[in-house]
């Protein structure tokens, strides 16, 4: 085995692929590893760690057919620390791995490949497919990861739900006190219904560099690929069932007020402060009276802190909730103004953009 | 007690106070608050953690006497968060102090000042005085703090050693595995010798903004006070005992090897990668037969590696040292070219600039 390649190229790659190698203490040494194949003039690096695998299909200017393993993050940091622009030789001589450039050498004690994990065989054919462009994926994905949970004992809820109604494609995550949906590409032929776990996704969004425009998503019943520039990640799907969440939403609301959102996060941030102490606990409150909504903290040993904006306010609503939830959902809007739909105290409020509805925020409240 | 001032000069000088403060739970859980004085239109803010204690007498635009204690994070972070350049009160009615700017109100439990620790008394007409460049001395402190130990059993190698020798201050840190010393201030006409916590004068760095020309530094059989802006720092010395360091640092090299800086940096650190499975050790060779000069780590289980430079070597040299101990060194010395002086493999490695000779970094060797 043997390829010659830019420094600043195979670091790129490395960098990607060692990420999702098990650094450290893993049952399987070999975990460790990045397998490097080459196969008439076709270079691949391949690493896994069992949930997931990465492959990145490097280009290099001189190749020799075969196969090896060596750590990958090793491997990944010296090339990174060499000068960039400089062409870099790795050569494999049985398990020794030499790697090369200019007056800088490095001998890697690398294992045969024929231990490492073979991936998961996936008829691409047979695959649901998706395609769109690599911002909105990201601008999607930030939308809704927050609200994935992180209780491994309730599965379903630590990915986000990639489910097509009606001709849309729709990505959703809940972790029971709240709940994000985007919708997702319109006009979709196929149907999906499938968990991705969060996890794999926070992988993707890693990988994806700015130079990359469109990314492919494909599903089969166990597992979905993405596909960017020249990598590929492919993951297991989580087995189980998302819930029913689109009754969760409320149809219409009591109230809806519309606010400015740079102003709203302000005062929500200003009272999550004295909110610490009480676990983040704020209490929103529409006064027709006054025409004023206000964001206040829970008085504590420490003090408490109230803001007001003026504002319409259709009828008196009053609810608590938590103020990290708040500040994320305001994170995730993406116009100037923001609604916020009341339905009462013991109902979720919802939280959405002024003008487009392709978003939906909801936060259940809390005892008050 | 009343003050108004604007919000963003409060929020720079609640930052830099409410560090020192302490956060969280505390013997005595005033440490926690920022004391606020005000008398004869100046105001003071105050924090202290018992080892050191920082004011900031704060330009104010209107004022009325008196003095409370609050919460120095929570309202550090509270008028952070306000509109910057907006006008901001502060009104202490008994021990509640409420903020004001616009809408935003915060009430806050202070608390007496009468449980507020005492500073310790200063008298600074006795005080032996250094000034100097702000500039100069960041880069003393950078010089020489990577040196200072972390092992409280020891507690004279925790701090800066300021000290003069025939007119000239130095300062000097050493762990006993490594020691740096920088002349700091030339032709001075005090006396000192005196030992400063590694603590605060990381406090005192990070208090030092961009706009400060001039620090002020004054010295007293036990405290040291660093003046900048509208800023004072006052600390506790290290009582005991700085080992007697100039005897330790090599009168004369057997060999010195000129290199370039960033070459030796870039071969240490591919040499450093290798090395962490054996707790940092590399190998340093200079050889008069190949002109070279080679950073190699020692084999282990996941492979080895060697860089060579070439240069003018004027004798064989072999040593082992650690090598995040020269990349801290080389990283201070502040020249393109570097010397390394040798003196046999069992003897400490001299690192400094080639031309200035106002910075000596010594690195003990680890046995090979």
């Amino acid at each position: 085995m043997e390829i010659e390649v830019e420094s600043g190229k195979l670091a790129k790659a490395l960098a990607i692929v060692s990420r999702i190698a098990v650094n450290g203490k893993a049952i399987l040494p070999i975990l460790n590893n990045v397998l490097i194949r080459v196969d008439a003039r076709k270079v691949s690096l391949t690493t896994t760690n069992l949930d997931m695998a990465v492959v990145d299909f490097l280009p290099v200017s001189e190749s020799k057919d075969g196969v090896v393993t060596v750590p990958a993050r090793l491997l990944a940091e010296f090339v990174g620390n060499l000068p960039k622009g400089a062409p870099v030789k790795i050569i494999a001589d049985g398990t020794k791995v030499v790697t090369e450039s200019g007056k800088y050498t490095s001998t890697l004690n690398g294992t045969v490949a024929d231990d490492f994990p073979e991936l998961p065989e996936i008829d691409e054919v047979k695959m649901v497919r998706f395609k769109m462009g690599v911002d909105e994926f990201k601008t999607g994905m930030n939308q809704v990861m927050m609200a994935c949970s992180n209780d491994m004992t309730r599965p379903a809820l630590t990915g986000v739900y990639f489910n097509t109604d009606d001709g849309t494609l729709y990505i959703a995550a809940t972790d029971g006190y709240r709940l994000a949906e985007r919708r997702f590409i319109e006009k979709v032929e196929s149907e999906v219904k499938a968990i991705v776990p969060a996890s794999s996704l926070s992988e993707v969004m890693r990988s994806l560099s700015d130079e990359e425009e469109e990314i492919e998503i494909l599903f089969d019943e166990a597992q979905v690929r993405f596909r960017f520039g020249e990598i590929e990640i492919t993951s297991k799907l989580i087995d189980g069932s998302f819930p029913d969440y689109r009754q969760l939403i409320p149809k219409t609301n009591e109230a809806e007020i519309v606010l400015e959102k740079g102003e709203l996060l302000r005062v929500t941030k200003l009272a999550a402060l004295f909110a610490r102490e009480v676990g983040g606990s704020i209490v929103l409150e529409a006064k027709t009276a006054t025409k004023t909504f206000s964001v206040a903290s829970v008085a504590n040993e420490f003090g408490e802190n109230t803001s007001e904006i003026e504002t319409t306010i259709p009828k008196d609503e009053r609810m608590t909730l938590n103020s990290r939830f708040l500040i994320d959902a305001l994170n995730a809007v993406d116009e100037e103004k923001v609604v916020l739909g009341f339905s009462g105290k013991l109902n979720p409020i919802v939280v959405k953009n002024e003008k487009s509805n392709n978003y939906t925020h909801i936060i259940m409240p809390l005892k008050s």
